[in-house]
This record gives structure tokens, C-alpha cells and sequence, in this order.
């Protein structure tokens, strides 16, 4: 079938008002936001709710047209652009944005796909609960794309990625049967986990239009810090007694080099340094429980002298008021932004067991020195979760060699992986596969395991037409 | 092959002392502890480790023959127990009960399958830290098996059902090949999950030979409190209020009806009615914290002075010792005893949305009523988690009804999952699939869900020799 006939269907399906063909409308679902990834497709689609999605799906399955399912478009790892061969359609899952009920009894609530975080917290907070997940993306995010890609952020430690956050989905099928899983159960072992496949499945699998998910309770005592560490090593001692001794208090635990640090300071306007002396590391901890009117500053503090005694921590500053704990964070926050300003950016979402942690970044930043000199390499990462994003900062001279810089970028991260998968570690912790790691996974899956996931690809999605090539390909055995 | 020439292989592989094919030797692995299943087998293997398991697997794979893996047999749907051609093995994972390695810095540690659950506790607490989970048979079940059955307990509340306490597995596929994913990560985000389609699918999909498994602090406080309480409106209020106000400290909710304590407090000795009068329900909390030195005793009264003021509470006592909270955790672990000796027990594994609790036991109950005037209905179950067992006991004499016992169970049954799937909760929330609730499996899930698992079992499992007859039928398209 032709492709404006595919077209004309599809505004059938939705209106003509919700297909965009003109170049200047479909241009920013064509790209990332960092300029990364771009590909072409014959439109793009807004269905209005899951009825439609599931008739677009249809569509495509009869047609075979490839379908790219696209939410806040925030993702880093080209996961939902489509390819160069212009054949797709790309689905806007913006406009399915009701929340849809909230069980305070049940602690869950159910949400569209195209909620953006912000609205799922707001939603949360409007029924006095929280809906845990923090992304620097939130705003803009959309609740779906947080589930495909199983997002983290950075209050795992605390809550789990989004994985653990989903009690029940909704999801279109590639063949367009709309699956009801929109269970608000907190036990139920009937089988096979289908709803774990479809999480972190980037589309590939079947495309989620609304979830059942998790509420907590607010925290209402909080306590944040900012640490300066001599060492990554002491940094481990730093974190194992906060969470000895405050448990899951301790929400977040991010961890920053003196080169990260330096970079924020540097390049992004209202920062300030917290500490009078430059250290190796930093942390950024906080603490938090629902319990009102508890001194938790006063415990962050009774655990930091003890640190500052035994030489793990070298200084510390705790929060005393609300801005004061903005401006810690407001640090956290800075860094894409700082680094994005320092250079050109080869990031990696890297994770080890937690022990392996100093390993990991001593032996990738001297395997990225030996073969660029002139990277500059700062870290920043969750400490708790194990998962460091080893970022290297290449002069813009880096643009300009005989050798393109994707290869150069290639060549850096490779060895980057390697050095995780050395240490039993992961190439991608929060991130998800997308195009940019995808043929990086079979040194880490193995055979067996690349070989379950192409025949599971291939068994909910015989024509291949979900969000094709990405994740995982389907033309090997 | 001739099944003396399968079980000649399997000694090769074993040593003949670890195949058991006499009678008297194989009778214990032939049926569960409960009496309600019965198989036959050419006999029972006892591999020493995974190479055994996966040479044992590339047997059965090449001679057709069935596999049935069996922990701890204390699972209480039929899912370990062989059917009664006698063509299968059964695989005793036993001797695999080495503890790999725990890492207190990454809150890890890796066990093999046939640990019980009791001995990763105590390793867990050599270490300085909690595995959480905790069920009435954690002295003899094994891990492998509350892996593959997804176990709760009554700490699910808290830390979650096992599928949230593993990091990584080690898997024997049904063509024998060792899959390593013993990653003790936090998070890793690299394709489809694997990991959960083995967990809770009962060895239909491979045989789990070890996990990775999550630690947490211990708690350093703990309060005990057991309440009466006029309804289970009023057990759901007194629930979000000390989760609402404790949070995750809130470890455990059992709610008991009073039918429940009535047996207990009849049938099993040393069990002493904690409060002076009698009311339909009853709650046993507790509250742990990793913080030392916490009177969350006091905590507790407040709240309860909180219920007992607007009348959601009508009494309550919280254990001033150890004694006294063993105490009352005893008349929750004797109440499989306690009803065993009621009567003909007919149990049920149901979850629904909390806040659909009181119309599900209300609904569920009556609907037995109708069907047997003569049942006994009691309630156990964990509050939190919304799994409510109802437990339907029948007078001795309706094993020489005219009517098969096997049929009145059946009718009972059907009728209480009825109401839990017409509430949108499941029939089996922590207990399994196995053989017991396999063919109501489809009323629940629907045909595109039943085809996906079918599915999933064929592409792992072709030759259908894993486990077969438990879970999920692959006879259908």
C-alpha cells in the first residue's frame, strides 16, 4: 500500500486535524533532543485513546508498516526515532493524558500513557501520597515512555525503577488486541510475568496506553547534605553506614567527581560551591520519612561526625532551610547542562555491584585516558544503585580529526563497557538499549540469553513492524 | 528409551547412590506434605551442583523424558509433584545448598537453589544483615522454590514478594545449556527480562540452580501489637493510618476473622486468647526499624489511642517482650494446624485491591454459605497486600456425600474466584499455579494473555518436557 494511503487511513482513525505529514510539523518527532538520532517517516499520529491506538496498530499490522511509539521524546538512547527509510508511521502518545483513577485505600493509580510525570506527582500529591520517581525530565517525560524504557532517576535507592512501580498495564498488542492488565494488585502469581516483558521493552514488544501504579506515603520529615570525600572507597563506608543505620530513610545517594563538580561550578549560572575545599568526591545525600517533626538533620549530623572522625568524611554541610537544600540539588541538576557546555559529550549509564564501584572508575577512566589524552572524564552517578555515568568530555577539536567522531565515540565506549562487563557489570543501567547500545548487547547477553530475547521479539511481533530495530534485531537465529 | 536405561544414564551422570528408584526411597518426593497430589516417576536424581542439573536436563532433553524440579516439597498446588504416566524424573535440588558468596557492601548474596529458606536467613544474618522474607515453612522450603513459585509471606508488605528480592539467576534452559545471570546489579536495563519470566514460572521454563539475592539492614526496633477491631472498613482505616503515619515500618498487617482465632484458640495447645473479648476481626502488626533504640511501642499505642478514640478500634495490645509477641505471632503460624483440624479445608490464594477487602469477604462468603450451609468460613490473609485466604471447612461427613469430595471443592472454589475476579483481583495471589488452579487459569487471564504464556512456554520449552501439566497447557493454538 502506498504510503499516503496508509496516511488517509490512519486520519480516518483519528481525524485528519491528529495526522502530521508537512516536514515543519513532523520535525521535532524526527530527532532526539540532543541531535543524536534522526530518521524519517511518512507521519506522525495522535490517537486520542487506546481504541485508537489499537486500531493504528491494525492498521499497521495490515499494511505492515513500521510503528515507532514516541512519549516526551527525552529519551538518550535513540529509542523512539525512527529509521531513514521514511516507510513509518510515528505514534504521538501526547493527547491519551487522563488519569484515569486514584485509590488512596489501594495506594495505586491508574494514568495514559501520555501523562508526564509531573502530572502522575501532581496527581499523587492532590491525593496526600507520592509517586516516587524524580527525573531531571519530568516535566516533560511521559509516564509510557518512563515504563518502555523502565526508567530510574534518583530515588531508586529508595523506590526502585519504574519496574517496581507498576502494578498493572494496558497494552495494544502488535496484532492491535488491546490487553487489559490494568490489575491494581500488589500479589498475583498467575504465570508467566507478561507485564515485566512489556517494561523496559522500549515498544518492541506492544505499546502501553495507561498503567496502574504505586502510591507511597509523603514524606514529611526531610534532611539533605552534601559531602566532600577523599576517595570513592570511602565514599562506600560513607553510604553503608547511612543505610545501616537509617535504613531506606536514605532516599538518594548521588555521587559526584571533583572534575563534575568543577564543571557545574564552571558553566552554569547560580551555582555556588558548598564546601570551602575541593575534594576527589562529593555526595549529595537525603533523607527522608513519613513520619512529621523527626530531626533527621540532627541524625545525618550525629553520623557525620563520625565520619569526619574516622577520616571517611573530609567535610560536610547539612541543609537548614528549603533553599539551602534547592541549591544541593540544584548542583545534582546542573550537570548535563555543565556538561554539555564543557564539550562534546560521550556519556555511558554504566552499572557494577556496589563494591566494584572505586574498580570500575579507576580502571575506565585509565582505559579512556590511554586512548584519548585530551578527554577530560567526570562521574556522576547513584552510588547506591552501583550505576555511574562515566561521562567523557572531548575539546571540540575532537570534530575535526581525520577520524569521524563517531568512531572516536565508538571507540571510547567500548572500551568503557568493557571494563563494566569485566567487573560483572552493566552497559545499560537506566537508560534502556535503543539504537545506541543495541549491537553493544551481545557481549554482555551472551548467546542464549540474545537468542530468548530474538525469539520472544519474534513471537508477540511476527512482522517486525513495533518499533523496529531497536532493543534487539530479529534477522539472526 | 527404555526408562532402566534413562535412569542408568542419570547414575552416570549422579553416581548411582543419588538416584533413587525403589519405592520405599521415592515415595516422599511422589506427593505433597498436604496429601493432595500423587505421581509416579521412574525415579528421583540428586544432582550435586548446575553442571549436574544442565548434563541431567541434555538427558531428558535427548531421551523425551519429563522433568519435575523439586525443592523443599512444601508447595500447596500440586507444582512439584509428578503425574502418573511414571515416565518423568524427578529432580531433587537438595544437595545444591551451598552459600556462593554474600558481599554486605553491595547487600548481596548468592545461594544455591537447595538452600532453605531458613539457612540464607541465618547466612544473611551472619553477615550483619536481613533477607526478608518469611514463611511458615522456612525451616524445609527451599529457594529455588520460592523463586520459581514467586513465594510472599508475611513480609511481602514491606520488602515485596521474592520477585523483588532477586538480583540475578542462574538458569538450566530446557536444551541443558547454563545460563549465568547471577548479576548482583541494582539495575540493568538491557532488553527483555528474563529474569522475571523464570521467576514464578514453577521450572516450566528451566530449573533454576542459584540466585542473587538482595539484603537489607536489620531492624534494631521492633513493636508487636494485636487489635480487635468491629469490621474490616474499620481494619482498612487502622491500616492506612499506621501505614500512612509509620510508612514502610509497618513489616507486617495479618488480619484474622474471628472464626480463625475461634480454631486456633480450640485446636492448638499453648495458644491463649490475647484480648478479653471477642469481635469479628483481628490484627497483628508489626513495626520494625534499623534505627536502635526506638520506642516504636509508644509509637504504636498513640496510633491505636488514635482508633480506639473513633472507634475503628474497639481493643488492642501491644507485647511489652519477646514472649509476648511470640505470643501472639504463634496464633498466626497455627492456623494451617489449627484448620487442618477443623475439619475438610478447602483453601483459597485470592488477592484484590485492598479497598475492595470487606465486599470481597462479604461476597465470597455468602456465596459459599449458599452453596454449603454447613461450611465454616474463615479468613487469614496479609491486609496490605489485599490476599485475604478464605478458607472454606467442611464437617467430615462430606467425604461420603454422594457427591465426590473432589467436585464439592471444585464447585467451592469456582465460586469464591468468581468474586475475586469479578472484583478485579486474582486466584492466586503467593501460592502458584501448579496443578490446583491451572484449568481456572483461563477465566482469569483472558485468550490473548493464555496465548502469549503458551507462547512463551513453547519457544523455551519445545519439546514440552520442563515441568509439564503445571502452569500452562501448551495443547491449544
Amino acid at each position: 500500500m502506498a504510503g499516503s494511503e496508509v496516511l488517509d487511513r490512519a486520519r480516518a482513525i483519528v481525524g485528519p486535524s491528529h495526522v502530521l505529514s508537512e516536514p515543519a510539523d513532523t520535525a521535532p518527532f524526527l530527532a532526539d533532543w540532543r541531535g543524536r538520532y534522526r530518521g524519517e517517516a511518512l507521519g506522525v499520529v495522535r490517537p486520542a485513546d487506546a481504541a485508537q491506538v489499537a486500531a493504528l496498530v491494525r492498521l499497521c499490522a495490515e499494511t505492515g508498516t513500521p510503528l515507532i511509539p514516541q512519549g516526551g521524546n527525552t529519551g538518550v538512547v535513540g529509542g523512539a526515532i525512527p529509521d531513514a527509510s521514511g516507510r513509518s508511521l510515528v505514534l504521538c502518545l501526547s493527547r491519551l493524558n487522563r488519569i484515569r483513577a486514584v485509590d488512596p485505600i489501594g495506594d495505586s493509580l491508574t494514568v495514559e500513557a501520555g501523562c508526564t510525570l509531573a502530572a502522575v506527582q501532581a496527581a499523587a500529591e492532590e491525593a496526600g501520597r507520592l509517586f516516587p520517581m524524580s527525573l531531571g525530565s519530568e516535566g516533560s517525560c511521559q509516564i509510557g515512555g518512563t515504563i518502555a524504557t523502565n526508567a530510574g532517576g534518583t530515588a531508586v535507592l529508595r523506590y526502585g525503577p519504574m519496574r517496581d512501580l507498576v502494578l498493572g498495564l494496558e497494552v495494544v498488542l502488535p496484532d492491535g488486541t488491546l490487553l487489559n492488565g490494568l490489575r491494581a494488585l500488589r500479589k498475583d502469581n498467575t504465570g508467566y510475568a507478561l507485564k515485566h516483558l512489556f517494561i523496559g521493552a522500549e515498544g518492541t514488544l506492544g505499546i502501553v496506553t495507561a498503567a496502574t501504579l504505586k502510591l507511597f506515603p509523603r514524606p514529611r520529615s526531610t534532611a539533605t547534605a552534601f559531602l566532600a570525600l577523599p576517595s570513592l572507597e570511602a565514599a562506600l563506608r560513607v553510604f553503608a553506614r547511612l543505610r545501616g543505620a537509617l535504613g531506606d530513610r536514605v532516599t538518594t545517594a548521588e555521587i559526584l567527581s571533583d572534575s563534575q563538580l568543577a564543571a557545574v561550578l564552571a558553566h552554569v549560572p547560580g551555582t555556588v560551591r558548598p564546601l570551602a575545599a575541593a575534594m576527589p568526591w562529593y555526595l549529595l545525600a537525603e533523607v527522608t520519612d513519613p513520619m512529621a517533626g523527626l530531626d533527621l538533620a540532627a541524625a545525618l549530623e550525629d553520623l557525620l561526625a563520625e565520619g569526619l572522625e574516622d577520616g571517611s568524611v573530609a567535610d560536610a554541610t547539612v541543609a537548614r532551610s528549603h533553599a539551602q537544600a534547592e541549591a544541593l540539588w540544584k548542583l545534582r541538576h546542573s550537570v548535563s547542562e555543565a556538561n554539555r557546555k564543557s564539550g562534546i559529550v560521550i556519556g555511558h549509564d554504566t552499572a557494577v555491584p556496589v563494591a566494584r564501584i572505586p574498580d570500575f572508575v579507576a580502571r575506565a577512566t585509565a582505559a579512556v585516558e590511554a586512548l584519548r589524552p585530551d578527554a577530560r572524564v567526570v562521574a556522576v552517578g547513584h552510588i547506591g544503585d552501583g550505576n555511574i555515568h562515566l561521562v567523557v568530555i572531548l575539546p571540540d577539536s575532537a570534530r575535526t580529526e581525520s577520524q569521524p567522531l563517531e568512531a572516536t565515540a565508538h571507540a571510547v565506549s567500548a572500551a568503557v563497557h568493557r571494563v563494566a562487563i569485566d567487573l560483572d557489570g552493566t552497559i545499560s543501567a537506566e537508560h534502556g538499549i535503543g539504537q545506541s547500545v543495541r549491537d553493544a548487547l551481545a557481549a554482555y547477553k551472551g548467546p542464549a540469553e540474545m537468542a530468548l530475547m530474538r525469539g520472544i521479539k519474534r513471537l508477540f511481533d511476527p512482522q517486525g513492524i513495533m518499533n523496529p530495530g531497536k532493543v534487539v534485531l530479529t534477522g539472526e537465529p
